[in-house]
């Protein structure tokens, strides 16, 4: 038992999969469910997500060793400042956050002291679903989690917190929140918004009932993330603006050799192109494989 | 029985997997294949998915009631030049190429009064693996094969090669030709543009290493198509080049447009991008389940 009691600050499809997760593992006893709405709470209830719902946060973290931020990153703010006031000793906090910059200084401004109690970490895991009704247990299993620990946390409460992704079944990688944030960028909130894009663009053009008609699926494999919750992706675009920014210029620059290419009918740098990336693409797959089995 | 004996020119993924399904389904007795290279020949022959194997055209021909041309669309200029001079009374030609213009081009350019006996066609189904041992017959069950006919055609002939997809499975619809690849640009060509470019473009990064050992689930689905063989795609680009060059630019302006409301830190345009595209993607996954079931 890791932590008899975990508080879970938005019941959705991370935070009720890993709440699913560390109870399968014997690794939590109890976990204590907020949101701000009462539909949303018996939702993840009947799901059984949560054991206990709670819409005041202060009778959620109450009697809590791990209160774990699983809300969109736009929220997070607010509840550190609300937190603030409810941590005990011996409390600690993480999140889920697909951004953690903008995370870690949310914290440092509202956590005051309690500042070493907060241990950022971000699973990479997911679906194109959200909501307590898509979790399941198995979301993180060969999967990786990062952490990016901060100065002042104590090696014991980061071992805390690494335990507890191990038990969910992830593997546990340390990285520099910085360093995290560029290469999640490219490799997560860039194709993010290529996918969107892609779909929107085709959704507002005139001959859209016959492209979504003449659609294979290689496409809907392509757009499967456009099917993600908008909310979400809306706060990792303002928290993650300028390493998405220089991923968006990066990727539009390579788009537009691309083009000069077909329009030249440039045979030989569109090969370059294609068998580079169909050799990294193979690569990643082989990579893929050999984890899973 | 449809067709007695077909002759397969190209023996890859797509000519493999329509010979499995036609002979599954009692509508064609003998394959005979065509290869420029005898090692590709006995592997499609090891794979079941040809009775006979030639690297010589006039062999392969001799007999067949019905030409499926099912190599990448730059070979079949010169496959047509020399068919013209093999095709006898009663022979149908049909090709599986991803864009129609430049192969009707090339059959009236090089078919000369055998142009009625050619109907093209393309069925909209694949996958990122190529060659014959990847064949499979339920490749088209559930998916459409799109008819582009010439003027010149007969309706009988173009109802036998109907006939012909609809054995393999495939829902049959007919389009015109420029139609066709106008469409198929947006839904198809201009995706595996993006898939590549990206993939290319995260594998020249200095943190490459990083960025593909952190991609989660989402991002294997999102670059599977830059999996796919980089000389049939190398093809289409020549192949198709204005109505891809227009597609580029359609989905390069709506990108700058995100890019500027990241940039402005502007929410609302955001949640209305990712909003539209989500409803759309949900969209077509529900029709695709709706065709499945």
């Amino acid at each position: 038992m890791i932590v008899p009691r975990l508080c879970l600050v938005g019941t959705g499809l991370i935070g009720g999969s890993l709440a699913l997760a560390l109870k399968r593992a014997g690794a939590c006893a109890h976990v204590a469910g907020f949101e701000v709405n009462d539909d949303t709470l018996r939702t993840a209830l009947a799901a059984g997500v949560i054991d206990s719902g709670h819409t005041r946060l202060a009778e959620a973290v109450a009697g809590s060793e791990l209160i774990v931020l699983a809300t969109p990153l736009g929220a997070m703010a607010g509840l550190l400042r609300e937190l603030a006031l409810l941590l005990r000793p011996g409390m600690l906090v993480t999140d889920v956050g697909s951004a953690k910059g903008s995370v870690i200084a949310a914290a440092r401004a509202n956590l005051g002291a309690h500042i070493s109690c907060f241990i950022p970490a971000h699973p990479i895991a997911g679906t194109e679903k959200s909501g307590p009704r898509d979790a399941f247990p198995e979301m993180f299993s060969g999967r990786v989690t990062i952490l990016t620990p901060l100065p002042e946390n104590t090696a014991a409460d980061v071992a805390k917190v690494r335990a507890l992704w191990e038990a969910a079944g992830a593997t546990v990688q340390v990285l520099d929140a910085a360093h995290h944030d560029r290469v999640l960028a490219a490799t997560s909130h860039l194709p993010h918004m290529l996918a969107y894009t892609l779909v929107d663009c085709l959704a507002r053009m005139d001959e859209r009932e016959e492209i979504f008609r003449y659609s294979a699926g290689g496409f809907a494999d392509f757009t499967r993330i456009a099917s993600s919750n908008p909310q979400m992706w809306h706060d990792v675009c303002i928290a993650n603006r300028d390493n998405l920014l220089a991923m968006l210029d990066e990727f539009t620059g390579r788009l537009g050799e691309l083009r000069t290419a077909v329009e030249r009918g440039d045979g030989r740098t569109l090969l370059e192109i294609f068998r580079r990336a169909q050799s990294a693409r193979d690569a990643i797959a082989a990579r893929r494989k050999g984890t899973k089995a």
